[in-house]
């Protein structure tokens, strides 16, 4: 199977070449109407995928020093069936054949076979979202019209794991390249290209009318609706996920909203404790109502300790739901070859019974254990040395201060605060790429495993950075009124840099620096608005957003007792972040590409440690409030008794937590019963699966009927 | 379907009565020579089971005043197919038609069946596990000889499974019973013979070979391994996992044995307080080796902790290998039918799209909800009020004692104590019937719900039952050494009593009561032999054992730090404890008769449960040590300072505890690797499941084969 194909591929290369060389097509989904071999784009292999249009998916941008022999071989290897060792795409060369830019598009069968392969769910004829199945193809739900069938993202997703899988099938020179650049046997073939210099980049393309549709549904008006079906279909369920956490999210932060605000307007001690915070003055201190043992700071801190484990896991269900809706209920990324980066030996994949190369767990155990757990741990470390030197260099310099007086002694005030900023922002860079690197040395088989620890070592890193002062001034200093200051002026401050740096500042340099050199009209041919799209900058990644409604999160449960202001704040911000986010991704970066993912992976866990935690340092800090220790003071409690009473509450808290979270079910009943009937399907397919196509082949290759008669597919023994 | 096979029923029956009504066939096992009709056994349904030895399982006693015309069309019941609404087995009336049993066998078809039903798993020709399917039964090892390929306990569950699952297809009335006896549509036939009194009891039969061979591999010699595939064979896989857990737990005991002796004989502190413990008195306190902070105690204290998360964690992963190795790992209860005492009103099964009694499931959430958890607490309550009225009977008497200092008052002394045992066992009594009678109600699905609600009610209650003294002692009256008085004399006082009541009573009430009714000679007849078996006591359930395990374990975990000897006291107990356990359910019981498990169920989670609530009484009995509390006192240590270390140390114990848990994987990686291999198989199949029957139907059907030479499974539409 592995070396059939060369002269057809050979004769595809010449009819490529050919029709590639001629005069540039402007308009490449309308020119392409003469089916299977349409101007400009390859060949079709199989006919049942020959089509009226060609939508034009994703861009690759090739380099500069590319010539048309190597242009030509590239497109033939897109073009080139999948058993031949191509991607089973089609290809066009822009407007000619020196171009530097490959548009890509999927045929149908390509599309259908990779939907199999990642294990979406699509509907069956009965209403149901089933596995999807390609020799059941004709059962599904407009398994003939692509457009319908799958959403753009996954299209767009599809041909991009489809040119990322590209694997040589025996060593190979590449025309046009010096013999230097050689593809091995197995290489996978887009790395090494990227590594040649050939390859620039591949990045879908946005398409401007549903662009256009999808901001005017999403933040162009008052909506109060994210389109979140919109936006799976159009960015993919990665980027509709967050969205559509970040959405659950600031409508479940109503609740604590609203009782921090009622808090914030009967409690004179809060009111006062706010001004204080905001203001920085010390107001009298002595004129508080007496008699009352639970304060709003008690109250507000219970209720959302509770209130975060109901949200966490009333989120779980939202997602199972939204899963189920797009259709990610089954991936079955595990079952799938292993992603480009993974190496080790070749080998039999106990499995799935392919050859493909393995890499012993313990390896990857011992790997994690004894070099990547010391190194994020050693940056940890560096992190708190920073944090010491600061506050070290911080008495110095004050002391100096104190003893000179003088304009120089001033201005050194400011040094040790920038010489931690500095050093706090470099630690961070490097440590990102440490954590990149020993990512990569861990080798994992899934690209999801890859992305899971990768997003937790950077969140571990960042976490602490962010909080590390915080749990300073909470747990050493046991300052409540410092904490209280520094988090209302972290939640005012840095959410409003945050909104700068993240959008005003893309959104100027776009609009007066790039977008100038990137008029388009109506009349520009199609290649140049493609072009166009490679000027954008990449999309920075979901992890920013991730993060920073972590920390947020994480300001909310873990000091929100000292701050009833806090969910009032951030839900103001979330408001606002929807749109800047979705003004963002649509209009100032590349469209992204992501795997469809059936949930938030490693953020679903970083939340609720998070909400765990929070009961911890929560009752640590009503422990500590003044009214308490005032009382412990006077004598009216002993401090045992104190610890004692925040400790069995901390205990019963946790207790319920637990409780609560394993009484609320993690996924609707209803998506349960789908669930399991997937499952019950799938046995029974089992149970009936007697090698029937071993039993039949026998029966009937001593029989009459040309086993031609059969669809190829119940027989691929007979195929060979 | 389900009105088909009347006439051949009734054909059936006449043959079978006549054969039946015969003279009295003393070996039943070799008389069935004759194959499909042997002599005395019902006729085998399909001609594939005909048999040269049919193999007597099941003993079904029925009433005293059940007639030869009720027994036929018992046994004709037992002996019609399936799809006629019968039980498709084979059935024997003993010595004749009128006596007082029918022995209950199975053809090869109904077991192979039934193996595919409950999701078992055999061996595949290529030497996996895989999950067994009767129309790829072929391909599985041993497939032919029901004796390698099942295990006999397996056999004999598949017989009352059939058997326990008979429904009437329609209403029926009873030969030879009252008019007012009658079989509604789709009533549990067996439940409701039981109700009329025609069935007394169902049983599985002893084979007194295999279970000599049994007993001499098992507890007779000096053996330290239990042979646990032989007791897996013998008497299935919920005993088997009972005493491989029990097994796998006394050897995890060595360590903290070794450590509490070492430490009972390095530590003069130590041996003092074992000393005071056992003798009552109290030695003088002053002779501690001062200066060292850390004690034995604590190390006990904090060692144990961290064991009983690696031991849970290790028996997970050897209980995922067992349950591997013995086939239960894709256990299909769910989609199996519902459990006998399941009702509902009649619906479609949304997961397998069976008509059978649906439940709403909020309507048993409701259940639990408002009924159950009530009840539960007020038998709680109960408990707790019996012990303050115990405490309070007792001041008062021991008041009243000092007061009269008479004979009489003496004797009133005991009347506290004897009263709340009477008061603690009626509860219990009360409280199992209570349970019962809520777990029924709540209506579960499947019977392994049924039995991890039961028994997670009986165990909480008895749980509380047995350490609420405990409790009270350690956290209300913080009397440490009462403490370690009470948990001494638990340890060996209980212990004994409960071997003696467990095994030496119903040995001698065996031996000297029952065995002399019932001496044996090889010449017996084999149905005396059966009817024998009947007249041992049934075994009395794994609740028992489990429950002594796990308050062994909650004194271990829970106290470990006041006693350090626990651990070593466990184990000689349970050395012999293995023992006395085998011998019991080999000799003195009735073979008892349970489906197959995969794991410990709800006993798994009480464990891991009792392992981390030992965290928290051992850091609070750390800080009520006599050591620390009196360090305390002189003033070198502040109590809140005291507090806050051991809430520290609860944490990080917590912290790593929870980490411990994540790390060690629940199951060793190669099982893993089987369990992937057989989900992708599964996969495989459904996506390869084009309704090929389907389309070859058509194709064939216009075609010149005829289809009989198909194997019928292939095409069950042609066979309508």
């Amino acid at each position: 199977m592995k070396r059939a194909g060369d002269d057809e591929g050979a004769q595809q290369q010449q009819q490529g070449g050919e029709a590639a060389g001629g005069k540039a097509q402007s308009k490449l989904s309308a020119a392409a109407a003469s089916a299977a071999s349409g101007p400009g784009w390859t060949k079709v292999s199989c006919p049942c995928c020959a089509s009226e249009r060609v939508e034009p998916l994703v861009l690759v941008k090739l380099g500069p020093k590319v010539g048309p022999e190597t242009k030509r071989w590239l497109m033939k290897l897109i073009g080139a069936p999948q058993k031949d060792g191509g991607a089973g795409l089609l290809a066009h060369p822009g407007e000619d054949a020196s171009g530097n830019i490959i548009v890509v598009s999927a045929p149908r069968c390509t599309l259908l076979r990779a939907t199999e392969e990642l294990g979406l769910c699509k509907s069956y004829h009965n209403g149901n979202m089933e596995a999807f199945s390609y020799s059941d193809r004709d059962n599904f739900k407009d398994s003939d019209n692509m457009e319908a069938f799958l959403t753009t993202a996954e299209r767009q997703y599809m041909v991009k794991y489809e040119l990322d899988g590209l694997r040589a099938q025996r060593d190979l020179r590449i025309p046009g390249l010096p013999d230097s650049c050689i593809l091995q046997n197995r290489d996978n073939i887009w790395q090494k290209l990227g590594s040649f210099g050939l390859i620039v980049d591949t990045f879908p393309l946005h398409e401007p009318k549903k662009l256009k549709e999808l901001s005017e549904a999403w933040y162009a008006g008052n909506q109060l609706v994210q389109p979140l079906d919109k936006v799976n279909e159009y960015f993919g369920s990665s980027v509709a996920f967050y969205f559509s956490f970040l959405d659950f999210y600031t409508w479940s932060l109503l609740p604590p909203a609203v009782l921090g605000l009622s808090i914030a307007y009967f409690s004179g001690e809060v009111q006062r404790e706010m001004l204080e915070s905001v203001s920085g003055s010390q107001a009298a201190d002595d004129q508080d109502d007496p008699g009352l043992v639970i304060s709003g700071h008690m109250v507000q801190a219970v209720f959302s300790m509770l209130w975060s484990t109901v949200v966490m896991e009333m989120w779980k269900r939202r997602s199972a739901s939204l899963s189920y809706r797009w259709g990610t209920l089954t991936l079955a990324e595990r079952f799938a070859e292993p992603r480009p980066g993974f190496h080790g030996d070749l080998g039999v994949n106990p499995v799935t019974g392919r050859v493909e190369p393995l890499f012993p767990e313990w390896q990857r155990d011992l790997r994690m254990a004894l070099v990547s757990v010391p190194v994020v741990g050693l940056f940890l470390g560096l992190v708190v040395l920073g944090m010491t030197c600061f506050y070290w260099g911080e008495a110095r310099v004050q002391q100096l201060h104190k003893d000179w007086d003088s304009l120089l002694s001033q201005t050194l005030l400011y040094v040790p605060s920038v010489l931690h900023i500095v050093y706090t922002n470099m630690l961070a860079t490097v440590y990102r790429t440490v954590a990149q690197t020993l990512t990569e040395y861990e080798n994992h088989r899934e690209e999801s495993a890859y992305e899971n620890h990768l997003t937790g070592k950077v969140l571990v890193f960042t976490f602490f950075n962010c909080f590390a002062v915080l749990f300073h001034i909470a747990f050493f200093k046991q300052d409540v009124p410092l904490l209280r200051k520094r988090l209302a002026s972290l939640l005012i401050v840095t959410q409003l840099v945050n909104q700068v740096t993240e959008v005003v500042i893309p959104f100027l340099v776009d609009r007066f620096i790039s977008a100038p050199h990137r008029t388009e009209t109506a009349d520009d041919p199609e290649e140049d608005k493609f072009r166009n799209q490679s000027t954008l900058p990449a999309f920075p990644g979901l992890f920013a957003e991730y993060i920073e409604l972590l920390v947020q999160f994480g300001y909310l449960s873990l000091f929100s007792c000292v701050f009833p202001l806090t969910a009032v704040l951030l839900l103001l911000n979330n408001l606002t972040e929807i749109r800047s986010d979705a003004y963002k991704i649509c209009r100032l970066f590349r469209k992204p590409c992501y795997p469809p993912v059936a949930n938030l992976g490693v953020w679903q866990i970083a939340f609720e440690v998070l909400s765990f935690v929070s009961v911890v340092s929560n009752c640590w800090l009503l422990v500590l409030s003044p009214r308490l220790q005032k009382r412990c003071q006077e004598g009216e409690l002993s401090s045992a008794n104190l610890l004692l009473g925040a400790v069995i509450v901390e205990h019963l808290l946790i207790l319920v937590k637990v409780i609560l979270a394993a009484l609320i079910p993690d996924e609707p009943g209803w998506i349960r019963k789908k669930r399991e009937h997937i499952e019950y399907t799938s046995m029974q397919a089992l149970r009936q699966q007697v090698n029937p196509t071993l039993t039949l082949l026998h029966v009937l290759t001593t029989s009459s009927i040309p086993l031609k008669t059969f669809p190829p597919f119940l027989f691929p023994e007979a195929a060979n």
